[in-house]
């Protein structure tokens, strides 16, 4: 496995690879992996010939209340993980590779990253965005995996891909769970084991919403107020929302007469979590 | 000479040129080609292998009260004088096949398009950059050369291209002029006969500034000011800036102890026109 750190040497690695005729397919991670990043870099395995993942904590998709000093990371450990996957190559970059002093150049994907987390992370997509198009430009894949746990920034940077005529392919993964229904997430790292366990209200509330959907309940208001009771019933979480959107466009929607998308951001103590399910009518 | 109207054809293109191992040289135009746009071209065509020009007109770069709906065209004279050159593939999309109705996605560097053209046109820079991305994720070539007539946008240029890490090396050409000394440019099309006499006032102000400058003056206040005297000189012109700024910042500077741009935006008539020259001590 190859470990690079500057864009530039990745430039090279992933042009010989591509003169071999070799298709490349790209897993951008913050580290601190867990299964649900392992489950994105074997598909791309599967897909492609070549398999990078990168490894960067993106201090400018953070903002300065949020957590990115403290951020877990653990990069041996990460290696060895992507060992076992076998990843070919991983790009892991001092923020001042990326990062000039004097760079001045956003990628902005303007509505679909209005509303869900846009008002509570100003600047979050923005940053996520051009990571994303810097980290194409560097490791010129192919196909590009990403979880759909972060569903909004997944519908950010397909729109960007086809906004920006990218020719890469962007690949959706479903969310990869714990045993008991937690969404995999390295913030799950901040969890306390009482916190950890109050956390399993995201998901029992997306559950209660399936089920009612399943029953026959189809207006968006419904499903929300469903999903927020369930919430409510656990002390210590504290929803941030709740939101019935069209999937595609993620604008609100009144009744589930189209794929809908019902997305939770809570903290639960400090730990700010989301979660979310597609409905399909 | 192949002509390509679809992102993905042009895409496919360059995808087997460059799988020949072949450079891929681009001229992005607005069409309506003249001398200056032909010399790029060549430039193009010395440097690389395979040389891609493309003719769009760029519906987002142009503000509600500007000439996009009467911007000169003539797309067959633009191919004769292409073949001539010669260009290996000519890239001229409709507005429809680069734009999506539900596009949402902006490129835009922020410093460097603050002053001088910037606050006359509003959203122009953004146009700019943003359809550059577009043009080198669908080109995909290694050089692409830009004229320094078009010098801020040169800059935003490059500044995109060092920050979202493109790997397009950008090859600047210097300032094609008419044998009286006034700057190419499509624009030059609107003049009348005696709005082109006028028009020579921009030129004529610059070499005034180089004079000054080769003898001995190096206050940037004093040079601006000789550059407006002789603009003020001609009945018919209407300064819109004179300027001496870094000439790679775009800053503004009080002396020549740099390299310093000085520029001049200015309406002869209803046509816009700009000039510039660069002062190295």
């Amino acid at each position: 496995m190859d470990i690079i750190h500057t864009p530039d040497e990745m430039q090279r690695w992933s042009d010989s690879v591509r003169a071999l005729g070799e298709k490349i397919a790209f897993v951008p991670t913050m580290g601190f992996l867990h299964e649900g990043h392992l489950a994105l870099m074997r598909e791309g395995r599967r897909r492609a010939g070549a398999l990078v993942a990168s490894i960067f904590v993106n201090p400018t998709q953070f903002g300065p209340s949020e957590d990115f000093a403290r951020y877990p990371r653990d990069f041996e450990r990460d290696c060895e993980m992507m060992e076992e996957v076998p990843v070919d190559a991983v790009f892991a970059p001092e923020p001042s590779a990326m990062y000039a002093p004097d760079a001045q150049t956003w990628v902005e994907v303007t509505e679909v990253t209005r509303g869900l987390c846009g008002p509570f992370r100003p600047g979050h997509f923005r940053g996520v965005t051009t990571v994303v198009a810097k980290l194409f430009n560097i490791v010129k894949p192919h196909i590009a995996v990403f979880g759909e746990k972060d569903f909004q920034q997944l519908r950010a940077i397909q729109r960007m891909v086809a906004d920006l005529n990218f020719d890469v392919e962007i690949v959706p993964f479903p969310i990869v769970r714990e045993s008991d229904g937690l969404a995999m997430s390295s913030r799950n790292a901040y969890l306390s084991p009482q916190e950890r366990e109050r956390a399993l209200a995201l998901s029992l509330a997306l559950r209660a919403v399936r089920d009612r959907f399943e029953a026959g309940a189809c207006c968006a208001e419904e499903l929300v107020q469903t999903a927020k009771c369930v919430l409510r019933r656990t002390a210590g979480v504290e929803i941030e929302y709740v939101e019935a959107v069209d999937s595609v466009t993620l604008e609100r929607v009144s009744s589930i007469d189209r794929p809908v998308l019902v997305a939770i951001a809570a903290r639960v103590g400090r730990t700010r979590l989301i979660d979310n399910t597609v409905l399909v009518p």
